[in-house]
C-alpha cells in the first residue's frame, strides 16, 4: 500500500519527523547510467526554503543510494535511496498533540489506526514527496534514453491563470510560473496569502514529449487513469484533467476529435491518449492543488479525547502547495511512463522473438 | 492488466461483437446474500436502447452467474458473470475496418498489438462496462450490509448546469438528470446534437453515504486516488474532481478547510477524504465525460496502409454517454468502496485478536 | 487469490457441480496464433474416464473461447474459456453435505467460510484443473514460438520407481509412464489399490527444454521458487523437488556443482536453474503426490454439527490423481515459465532501447 | 520483483558487498509492540562467524528502524530497517571478477542482465537473508498476539538424519540440530567437509504452532504452495515438503487420510494444511538445502569472455549453510502466516460488520 506501479515500483517509507525517508525503486533494467548529481538536482529543485514563498524549514535533503547501483551502472537489483531528517523541530507539534488540525489528515489516520505520530504530519506529511522526486529522477533517466522529456510548471494560481505555457521560463521561476506575465500577479497573491496567515491554491502543468505510442495496459491500468491515480494521490491534491479535460465536455463531438493525417494528429484536445493508450502526441495533465491546510489563524477542532478547542498552528509550511507539488507532479509522471513502457515490452510475439535468440546465444 | 481492485478484483473480458463478454469478481466475502434481480436491475439500466438518448442498439443483457454462489449465498470463491452478445451488426464496421475512426481507441490499439478487432471497437467499446455494472452491483451488495448507499446522477450536460442534486429524481430520469429545472434543456441539447449528427459531453456527480471513517490506504492506494483511476478509466472520462475540485484552488485555505465540532465536520470541502482516507462524510465525485467521438459527419483520417480518407460511420452510437456512464461511475465507485473496506480489516491489532480466537474454538 | 501469475494472469472459476467452470487468461501478446485443437487436445489427456486407472466421471470437457481472439490470433486482450459441466451426479454427495471427508478440503472451507457447496468438493475438487491446463496450453503455444518444449511422465507410482525416462513413451501410456520396463507393475499397484477401495500416490516429473538463460525474477519472484508454488498448488501435491532436489542434499559440494565448459554445463545437478534464474540447461521439477483421499473404506470424522460419525464414500474417483496431474505439472510449468519470458523483457536498457524506436515510426 | 507477500509485503534491497543491505514491511497493523531486542536477537541467532561450522565473515548485524514504529508501536505505515554491512572484503572477489563460479548465481546474473556486481556475490548472497530475518522477526510479533509459534532446527545433515525433534535443545546447539544423538556425528561430517575444503548439504525442519483454521487463499495463494515459494527462494534450497510429504506418496490413502475426532485429527500425515488452507493442526515444513557451493577446491569454468579457465575460490563461507538457513526458514514461514492472517481478515461477511460498526462510532 506504499508502492507505486506494477512492473517498476516504488515503495517509500519514512515520516516527516523520523530518522529518514526514502524508498526502493525496482524494475529498473540493468545497464542504465545513474547520474546522481542529476537525482539530486531534481531533489533540489523540491527542496523546501529556496524563497519566501515556500516553508523556512530548511533540509539538505542529500540524497544516497545504498544499494542497485555498481561502477555507475544500474545492475537491475532494487534501488534503495535515503534521506536523512535534518532540521526537524517536533517541538513546534506539542500543542496539536491531541487535537486534530482541520484539512489535515490527522482525523482519518488517528481513526484509521487508533494512534498516530503527530509530529509534522507524521506519515501523511509531504516531506514525502522527496522520495517519489528521487524515484521519479531515475524513471526520467530511463525515459530519456527513450526520447521523453518531461516538463512543468504552474499555469493557475489563487484563480490567476496565463495563457503561455513557457517551460524553459518556468524553470528559472521561483514559483515556476509558466507565464512571465502573471508571473508576478500570482507571487504577489502568495505572499498576501502569507502575510494574512493563509493559504492559495494552484494548478500544474504537466507534459511528456516524445512518448512512443502504445504506453497504457487496457482496461484497467489505462495511461490516462494511472496518471489520474499518480497526481491525485499527491498530497492537497484535488482535481486532474487529461488534455482539454473540462474544457472537452463543453465542445461538440465534432470539434473535440482530433482528426488524423499522415502528418500527424491535427489537435491535441485528447491529450496524447486514446482508449487510455498513448498516441504519441503530446502527453498533457493538469493537476489542481487546494490552498494548504496549515493556515496560522484560529481554526474550530475537535480533540482526541472529543472535547471542542481552537486550533492555533506553529511550524513552518508552504502558502502554496502546488510550487513544490510541480517538481512532484513531474516525478510521478515519469515514474508512470517508465512503468508503462515496462509493462509494454512483450505486447507482442515479434517483440519476444526478437529477444530471446540472443538470450539463448549466452549458452 | 485487466484486473480493478486489490482485494476484491473484478476481471473482465469481451469484445463488443464477440461471442460475451463477462468478469470474474473474486473476493468477496463468504454469507453474502446474492440478489439476482437488483444486480439484473442495475444492468437495466446501463442497458442502451432505453430512449431516444441512447444508442438504438439493443441489447437484453442478461446476466448469468456461472459459480461462486450457492443456495443463494456467496461462498468466498470467485464469481463469474456472464453476458451473451445477441444484437452484433458486424457489418456496420465493414467500412471502418482498415481506417482510424478519429477520438477513438482504433489508432493506438492497431499500433500497441499490430492488429485489431475492428467490429464495434472491440475491447476499447463502452459495452465493456456492462461487466463493471454487474460486478459493481455485488459491491454495492456487500457496501449495503455495511450502510454505505450510492448515488449518481448528470449534474451538467453540454455546459448546461443544474444546481439542484435530486438523487430521487434523477432515478427516473431519462438522463439521470439531478435537477428537474434543467432537464428539459439538457434533453433538447442532446437531441439536438444527435440531430446534427453530432454529440455532447457531460459531467456525473457519484456520491457515497454512510461511508466508515478509516478506507483509504496511504500513500499509493489512497482512497480519492483509486477513484480518480477508477473514474477516469471510464470509456470517454477526461476529467475527476474530489470535493469541490476545482473549485477549491480558488479558495484560501482559511474558507476551504473544514472545520471540526463533536457534531462533525462543518462543511465538506473535501468531499469525504482528508489524506486519502474516508473521514465518514459523504464521499463526492465529479467525472467528466468527453463528448462521443462516434459521430456521423465527414471527418479525416488516415487508413492501416497509411493513406489519407475521409471517414464516415454507420453502426448506433450515444449522442451523450455520459448518462449511461453515470450507473457506470456508481459501480466503480462501490468496487473502489468495497475493495477498501477489506483491505481495511486488519488495520489494527486489536481487530487481528477480536477475530482470530473465535477461528480457533472451530478446531 | 484465484489467480496465477504476474504478467500472464490466469484467473479461474467454477466448482465441480456448478454450472461451468473457466478462466481469464491475460497478458497472452498479441499475433500468436490460438491453435484450438492444440488446446482441446491437452484437455483431453487430462479428462477423466479414459481408462480403468481413473474416475468413471465421464466429461467431454470441450473448451469454447469466448473473446481476446479475432481471425485465428491473439489480440492481447484477455482470452477467456469456459467448459460447462455435463456430467455432474450431485446427489452421490449428498450422504456427506454435513460431514468432513477426512484428507479433503471440506473441513477447511467449512471453517475459512462458514459455509460450503460440500458436492463433488466444490471449488476444492480437482476438476478446477481443467481451467489450467486451458491456460497451460496457450502457455504452451506462446513457449513453442521461443523454442521451449515441456514435457511430462510418472517416475513413480506407490513406491515404485522407474529408471528410464522415456517421455515419448509416457506420451501413449495409459498411466503416463516414463519407464516401460515398469509400467505393468505400476499400473497393477493401481489396480490393486481400487480392488481394495483405496487409493496409491505417485511421482511426476515434468521438464522444459530450449528455456532462455534469464527466466527467473530474484529474489522474491525465482524461477525455482514460483515453480514451487505452482506444483505445490495442484490438488493433492506434498512435495517438490528442483534438479536433484534431496538427492543433492546427500553430495558434497564438489559433487554437487555444475562445473561449466564453452560447451556447457558438465552436469545438471541444479536442475536448469542457479540463483533462482534459468541457466540455460533442461528444467527438471518433480512433484509428489498423495494418494487420492476419497477412498471407498470406513473412516471415522465429524459432521458439522460436531458429531462423530463414519464416513462412506460414493462417487467416483481416480484411484491414483498422479496421472492425471502429470498434465496439470506442464500447464503449471508452461504458465510459469511464459509469465517469466514476459516479465523478464525489459530486464536490459538494450531491449527497450531496440523495440521503442520501432514503435515511434508509426506515428 | 523483490518483493514477498500480498498484505504484509517485505521489500528488501541491498548486496554482499554494497553499503547496507535492509527492507520495508508493509502493512504492519497498527498498536503492535516493536520489541528491537527481539528482533535483533534473531538476527544474532542467524549472524555469521559464531562458530567454527560458520563463515569467518564477522558482522555485527545491528538492525536500526528508520520508520513505522512511535513510541515503541507499529502506526500502520511502512516499517522500514537496515543494516550496514562493515566487514566486506571486496578484494578477495577480484580472482572471480571475470569468471563465474560453479554452482552460484554468477553466470545466470551475468546473461540476465549484461553486468553484474562480482562482489562476495553481489545481490544473490545470502547476506540478504539477514534483511528476511529482520522482518521475520516483526511478523512473529504479530503471530505472537495471535498464539502461533514458530520453531525449527536441522533434522538431517550430509545424509545423517534424527529421530527426535528437540526444539528446546536446537536452540542452544551450534548447528541448530533437533536431535542430540547425532549432533556430534552431524558436527564431525561439517568440520571434515570444511577439513577438505568441501561442503554439504542439510535439511530443515520448521513447524508452527498454535495455527488459526483458516489461513491460507484458494486457489493460487494457498498456504502450502505459497510455504514452498517462500522455502525454496531461500539460497540453496532444492526441496521442499510439506507434512509427511514425500513419505505419504508410499502410503495408501486409507494410512495417510486423518481421521477426525471431536478431539481433533488423530495423525497429522497432512501437515497442518487440508486444501491449501490450515487445519489448526501443527503446520511442518521441512527445507531440503544443497551443500554450499562455495568450496576451496579447483573446479573448471568459464569466463565472462568465454575462455575455459580454473576456478580457484578465496573469501569466507558456511560449510554448511542449512545452519543459519533454519532461521531464514522460521522467518520466511513468519512472513507467509502472518500475510495469511491479514489476508484471511474479511472473509465472512459478519467479520466486516463485526469491525464497521466500531468505525462508524467515531466520527
Amino acid at each position: 500500500m506504499n508502492t507505486f506501479g506494477k512492473r517498476l515500483t516504488l515503495t517509500t517509507f519514512g515520516e516527516s519527523h523520523g530518522k529518514a525517508i526514502g524508498c526502493i525503486l525496482d524494475g529498473v533494467p540493468a545497464g542504465l547510467h545513474i547520474d546522481e548529481a542529476f537525482i539530486q538536482s531534481d531533489l533540489d529543485r523540491r527542496k523546501p526554503g529556496k524563497s519566501k514563498l515556500e516553508t523556512g524549514r530548511k533540509e539538505d535533503d542529500k540524497i544516497e543510494i545504498l544499494s542497485g547501483v555498481f561502477e555507475g551502472l544500474s545492475t537491475g537489483t532494487p534501488i534503495a535511496m535515503i534521506i536523512f531528517n535534518t532540521n526537524q523541530k517536533s517541538k513546534d507539534y506539542d500543542n496539536v498533540k491531541d487535537l486534530f488540525r482541520p484539512g489535515h489528515a490527522d482525523f482519518t489516520y488517528f481513526h484509521k489506526y487508533g494512534l498516530r505520530d503527530y509530529r509534522g504530519g507524521g506519515r501523511s506529511s509531504a516531506r514525502e514527496t522527496a522520495a517519489r522526486v528521487a524515484g521519479g529522477a531515475i524513471a526520467k533517466l530511463m525515459l530519456k534514453e527513450l526520447g521523453v522529456e518531461i516538463q512543468s510548471g504552474l499555469c493557475e494560481v489563487d484563480g490567476i491563470k496565463g495563457n503561455v505555457q513557457d517551460f524553459e521560463y518556468a524553470k528559472s521561476s521561483k514559483l515556476y510560473a509558466l507565464d512571465p506575465a502573471v508571473e508576478a500577479a500570482q507571487e504577489k497573491a502568495i505572499l498576501t496569502a502569507k502575510e494574512n496567515h493563509d493559504s492559495v491554491g494552484g494548478v500544474v502543468l504537466t507534459t511528456a514529449t516524445g512518448v512512443p505510442v502504445g504506453l497504457g495496459e487496457p482496461l484497467y491500468y489505462k495511461l490516462d487513469a494511472v496518471l489520474a491515480e499518480a497526481m491525485m494521490g499527491i498530497n492537497a491534491a484535488k482535481a486532474v484533467e487529461i488534455g482539454d479535460g473540462i474544457a472537452s465536455t463543453h465542445l461538440k463531438g465534432s470539434q473535440n476529435n482530433d482528426e488524423i493525417t499522415l502528418q500527424g494528429f491535427k489537435s491535441n484536445h485528447s491529450g496524447g491518449t486514446l482508449g487510455g493508450i498513448s498516441n504519441g502526441d503530446t502527453l498533457i495533465v493538469k493537476t489542481h492543488f487546494k490552498p494548504t491546510p496549515s493556515i496560522f489563524r484560529e481554526q474550530q477542532t475537535i480533540t482526541t479525547h472529543n472535547e471542542e478547542v481552537t486550533c492555533n498552528l506553529k511550524g513552518r509550511h508552504d502558502p502554496c502547495v502546488a510550487i513544490r507539488g510541480a517538481v512532484v507532479c513531474e516525478a510521478m509522471m515519469a515514474l508512470t511512463l517508465a512503468d508503462m513502457a515496462l509493462l509494454n515490452m512483450g505486447r507482442k510475439m515479434d517483440h519476444l522473438k526478437a529477444i530471446y535468440p540472443e538470450t539463448k546465444k549466452s549458452v
